[in-house]
């Protein structure tokens, strides 16, 4: 980490945040977890108005203005936990936008613009985080490690409560809560999980989970990139609607339906593959290692790519010395922002290119059999 | 190398050769020789026809026999060094056909077919060898590390002068020596090298050089296989025609005029790439290396194609604990002959993937920086 980090520009004067509030964070980034050997993390989510203030696409910057300052008055006194970080988003410099984005803790969208809005991160978990002003005046998340979907609901709900007693919501007896999107109303919940499928990939499975997660009206997309395959295997699978369904009717499509399914269909094709294709596997792993070991540049794509091949490398015991938690730290340090605040340097694509060799391989010097 | 090679087939009676025989040789790949950064060898190869036997198009196998009999036992007393090796390839098994075929010691054509042939080696050193029966009664090959075609010349002269006391060649004192394929009427010269072109090749110059070699009436194609690439880089320049040009001219032609031009155009292009794009010109040879001390499976092209860039990187000082004499051994070893002969197994090509993985990965092991 950087004892200079780049001065904010003028239109952004609140300082960068202090390296050492997130560097201890991310605890879903550890590996832990249930089911952690396909299941990367678990997210729910939920949209929240304020009764009596206009929708954010009517509001002009003085009533967002308004919102933004009850909302952090609110979450700061509902006792959401001992530490929390507070951002002015608007005011706060692009890399950490950016940095944040990376993390999961804010949308790409809340990244954007300068009309006000804030960010409430818990520290130093990174657990809970709520959006002031995103689409909705609150948004609040909780993205745990592994498959963890009802202990995130348990902790938005826990969250919803508490402000409940100091915010009056928007709410209708007839459609539920209010929100700003209607694919949103109703319970307002939006649970997703992040799923690690290389091997239903590899044994051309992979179409059939999708089929199975829309047959029950769940979206399934590639989590980094918008193309047909999903860079470093890593599959979204998460709620299209809530109106008309309950949250637990939706906790049990998600957590006890669909992902048991596919997580024993992924651990099956894993067994199979190394039944019937040891060394291609064996050859598919240490190469991607070797390739991580050796690049002197290094796009963000292939570097998910090939930790992607690493992590199932690990899990399979094909690479013995090589830690799940050391991947998954890379897949978050080898992005833009990361690698420039651990580098401490704002730098081009070229330059990120290598300064990205670099550190993967500084952080795989020891990771070979 | 094995105790207990596979016995030959019936049909070829003939034990193979003791793996000793070779071991010590092909002295063209110890990376020796002049310009050798470039220029990995040197071939002079002469046609003889035997006056008053008919050219082997029309031979049957009597005649053949009577050929390759007297043949053997002209060069047998020749005087043609201390140690030789003698095969009747007819009655060689396959697996040594190939193994000399990978040596550059025959053509393929001469490992084809049962009709009586054979072949004479220069021991330990390899560098003179003769096929009797081919296209020819007679080809005389001499093979040298680095640019070394003056040498090549004078040493299949020497063995020529030799013979010429001991048999009547087919000769016109119009069209000079007969061979049976018109293209080598005239000398009976085919004179060529093999050169390392990565550079020219990045560089999109090559193209070029093949061009100005052409337009001296020199042939310019990939070493290995016939795509529109050479596979490793390696590209053969070599003269079509004898009729009508004098050794002395054709050898200018190659050794004083059209290689030094494409060795100094590829020095300068390493130079200029190197100046340019240090940092993809790493990232490019250190891949190389990573993928061959990584994989688990390796197909000879790419196997070919990543020793290709390690000798680069080599050469260029990036790869600094790595030998110019061993990657060139690599590029022999990897053949599927080789590689059957290296580790005493007859294997399919899965089983040699395997095996060529394996073996690289053993002869890389401490080539890193």
């Amino acid at each position: 980490m950087s004892d200079t980090p780049p001065p904010p520009p003028p239109s952004s004067p609140q300082p960068p945040i202090p390296p050492e509030q997130l560097r201890a964070g991310a605890h879903w980034l550890t590996g832990d977890g249930a089911d952690n050997d396909v299941v990367i993390s678990s997210r729910v989510r939920i949209a929240r108005n304020i009764d009596g203030f206009a929708f954010l696409s009517k509001a002009d910057n003085d009533l967002r203005q308004q919102t933004l300052e009850l909302c952090r008055d609110r979450l700061m006194h509902c006792g959401l936990g001992r530490r929390t970080l507070w951002l002015d988003v608007h005011k706060t410099p692009t890399l950490d936008r950016t940095l944040l984005v990376e993390r999961h803790l804010m949308s790409k969208e809340h990244a954007r613009g300068d009309a006000p809005r804030g960010l409430l991160v818990s520290l130093p978990d990174e657990h809970l985080s709520v959006m002031v002003n995103e689409e909705d005046h609150l948004r609040l998340q909780s993205l745990r490690a592994g498959l963890a979907l009802s202990q995130a609901w348990a902790q938005v709900n826990d969250a919803d409560d508490r402000l409940d007693g100091l915010i009056d919501f928007a709410f209708s007896p007839r459609f539920g809560y209010l929100t700003s999107c209607p694919t949103n109303v109703g319970c307002g919940v939006r649970m997703s999980v992040m799923l690690h499928l290389p091997a239903l990939r590899l044994t051309n499975d992979i179409d059939k989970a999708k089929r199975a997660a829309r047959d029950m009206n769940l979206t399934v997309r590639g989590f980094y990139g918008e193309g047909s395959e999903a860079t470093g295997d890593l599959y979204q699978i998460s709620n299209q609607t809530t109106l008309g369904k309950s949250e637990a009717a939706l906790l049990n499509d998600i957590e006890a339906d669909i992902v048991p399914d596919i997580v024993r269909a992924e651990r099956e094709a894993r067994r199979r593959i190394m039944d019937v294709r040891r060394r291609f596997m064996e050859d598919l792993c240490w190469r991607a290692l070797g390739t991580l070991r050796a690049a002197r540049l290094l796009a963000p794509e292939e570097a998910l790519t090939m930790l992607s091949l690493t992590r199932l490398g690990a899990l399979l015991g094909i690479l013995p010395n090589l830690s799940e938690a050391t991947v998954n730290q890379l897949m978050l340090m080898v992005q833009p922002a990361h690698l420039q605040r651990i580098t401490g340097q704002d730098m081009d694509q070229q330059r990120r290119r290598e300064a990205r060799a670099d550190l993967v391989r500084a952080r795989l010097a020891g990771a070979h059999g």
